[in-house]
């Protein structure tokens, strides 16, 4: 038996409420030996006292040492074992531009790229032509028509496209037609399995037509696609949990994964101080609110440690206006870690607090890294976050008599 | 390759003895913000020491956020995956009242209750008769017979009792016969698969004898049945551990629970002191000493945090005797917490000590819910305690060369 088949069984409502604020790559690094880490180095006195009067830990995204894409990243905080629940590039890349996966679509990324009369392959990325010239050429995709599917192009930027292939019994397990090296021609698509035929005979079809519409093109006179991928088949948080969750996100991402799960995705907003205003507009009509602020994250990977502390003060300057609101549980956490140290993603744990009256205290008074150690959440895996915020919200029943 | 492959293998007997001391519902909250749990408050001076000496933590007894019955909480602690072995509502119910369960037996869990001339239920409870009639009419139903079939009926509590049907070929995944509501008539024992259509058809002609043989009596004139559930297969401690194990325990329900893992199960006491009496008789014929202490989850569940504070010093008092026959390892912890502020089963995980000679020291110098924060144990799900035992009495070989 697995947590999915308890909750499944213990579920019920009480008509709480539970926010969890995930403020995308928290978790950050000294920049140096005996210094603080952004979060340690930030002033946050709101989030020091929720701290202080509630619990606080550390999140592992995935397992120790792996260090999670926003996918497995998110997949983890709504309550989903990343391991078990993987999401494919394609899909990725479509969820990032907004684009909206039915249960048996299959994405997958697309790049221009520059071949030699000869077909072979001079410039994988077509001189990273402008995103202009990306939306003219994918303007000109739409035309293609294949018998039997629906076919959706949209620009992602430069020479990087999505596409998604709509119809009866395709299957992602595709092989890229990127070969990885210039001075070949792409490669055909080919399938990895019986099921995948057809949709690698429809992927060729696209190729073929792709060829002869930007065949006078310049730069970009050809296309390779990868990371073919179906939309994985995910229970809703609804089914799984019995929650009726809203996503308030500023990146079209964000939405896309909470989507997957099932979530009623609240119309963009541009910044954080609307986000609230909307979980301010919808309290009444769902159980759960994710929240996702973006900044921690891209300040990181910009390896700026004064701006990254600066979006946590914004975020913690926020905190009020939620705890306003009177969830019956708050959490803050990230997606995973993003030191400015490191400029990328990585896998140290994140720091995460939990704010509801059943709270068993403990020792931590602030919100950082190593104060986060002695908190009584411990080190647990990004996926029980949301089991414990059930059950602190009452909307567990027990297991067995 | 899972943790009962391990212990099959490498398990060896050097003649140690380990006690474990469940103190149920051990874990509490405080009553408001800034104060002490129940442990906290109470004067330890005993466990106090033991923690101080060796090694505490906390122990989860399913998975975070999931709060357990007296079922899977148990079994956690004697070394078995609480999600792999259920144990079904039927059979707890037996275990309650001290029947013995057989390897292919089911047993279900009965109300007495009333219904009209038409047959449909008035009072699902038969107003909660008082227990001695119920007495008197499992004494009634004592009287049917069905043919290939034994049949042991006993008394619960006012309108409950439970049943065990013994015989050939018989599988628990029938639907109950109440149907939650009055003003219709029971429902018809109904099988969820093939295997179980025998059972169904026994269930079926057991409600019938017992309907003309109530049908003159009132308020409780009919009876409905519930909670259908096998025995669950379980290895014994013997087999997994090399364990002789031995249970000590003044309530029914904890002594069939450990009835199930296949401990002994010595003579019914009826307090503490008697139990340490009992320990101390069979030291020299056991390994392993489970003992029970009900009254931390009582008082828990009354909401009575003085009462619980007093039942832990209670226990700790009684500490130095168990401690004076030298056990190799003595732990102690519960099988769950029950917060006084919660008056009920909780998911928070249970304090917990063990004290061997092999400990590696911590920081923690007090038994307390903050102070095992600090502990070598960790926090650590509760099936993994056994191991940790076995492991500090030096009844574990080194896995691999």
């Amino acid at each position: 038996m697995k947590i999915h088949d308890l909750t499944r069984t213990l579920k019920t409502d009480n008509g709480s409420k539970i926010v969890m604020v995930v403020s995308d790559g928290l978790g950050g690094l000294p920049m140096e030996p005996g210094g603080p880490t952004e979060l340690e180095a930030a002033q946050t006195p709101n989030m020091d006292d929720l701290v202080a009067k509630n619990i606080c830990g550390l999140s592992v995204p995935v397992l120790p040492g792996i260090t999670p894409g926003s996918g497995p990243g998110h997949l983890g905080l709504f309550g989903y074992d990343p391991l078990e629940y993987t999401i494919g590039r394609g899909v990725l890349e479509a969820l990032g531009v907004d684009m909206d996966l039915g249960p048996g679509d299959v994405a997958a990324r697309g790049n221009f790229c520059t071949v030699d009369d000869e077909g072979k392959i001079t410039d994988r990325r077509a001189g990273r032509i402008p995103t202009e010239i990306c939306v003219r050429l994918v303007e000109k995709l739409r035309g293609i028509r294949i018998e039997g599917v629906e076919l959706i192009v949209e620009p992602v930027r430069e020479y990087r496209f999505a596409v998604i292939f709509r119809g009866e019994g395709l299957h992602g397990e595709v092989d890229d037609t990127d070969p990885q090296v210039t001075g070949v021609p792409t490669l055909a698509p080919r399938a990895r399995d019986a099921a995948s035929e057809r949709m690698a005979g429809i992927a060729a079809e696209f190729i073929e037509q792709a060829r002869g519409i930007l065949k006078d093109d310049r730069p970009a006179n050809m296309l390779t696609l990868r990371g073919f991928a179906s939309r994985p088949p995910v229970p809703s948080m609804q089914e799984l949990y019995g929650l009726r969750a809203a996503a308030i996100a500023v990146y079209p991402m964000y939405r896309g994964l909470a989507r997957l799960v099932g979530m009623t995705v609240l119309p963009p907003v541009a910044n954080l101080e609307q986000q609230i205003g909307s979980l301010r507009d919808n309290w009444g009509s769902f159980d759960f609110f994710f929240v996702h602020f973006k900044y921690t994250d891209s300040t990181g990977e910009d390896g700026n440690f004064e701006e990254k502390v600066k979006r946590i003060e914004e975020l913690d300057a926020r905190i009020p206006e939620i705890a306003a609101l009177k969830p019956d549980v708050l959490i803050v956490t990230g997606d995973h870690s993003t030191p400015c140290f490191h400029r990328s993603h990585s896998w140290h744990p994140v720091p995460t607090l939990l704010a509801a009256r059943m709270c068993r205290p403990d020792r931590a008074t602030s919100f950082g890294e190593r104060e986060c150690l002695l908190g009584g959440l411990g080190q647990v895996e990004a996926k029980y976050l949301l089991p414990l915020a059930l059950a602190h919200a009452g909307r567990l029943q027990k297991f067995g008599a």
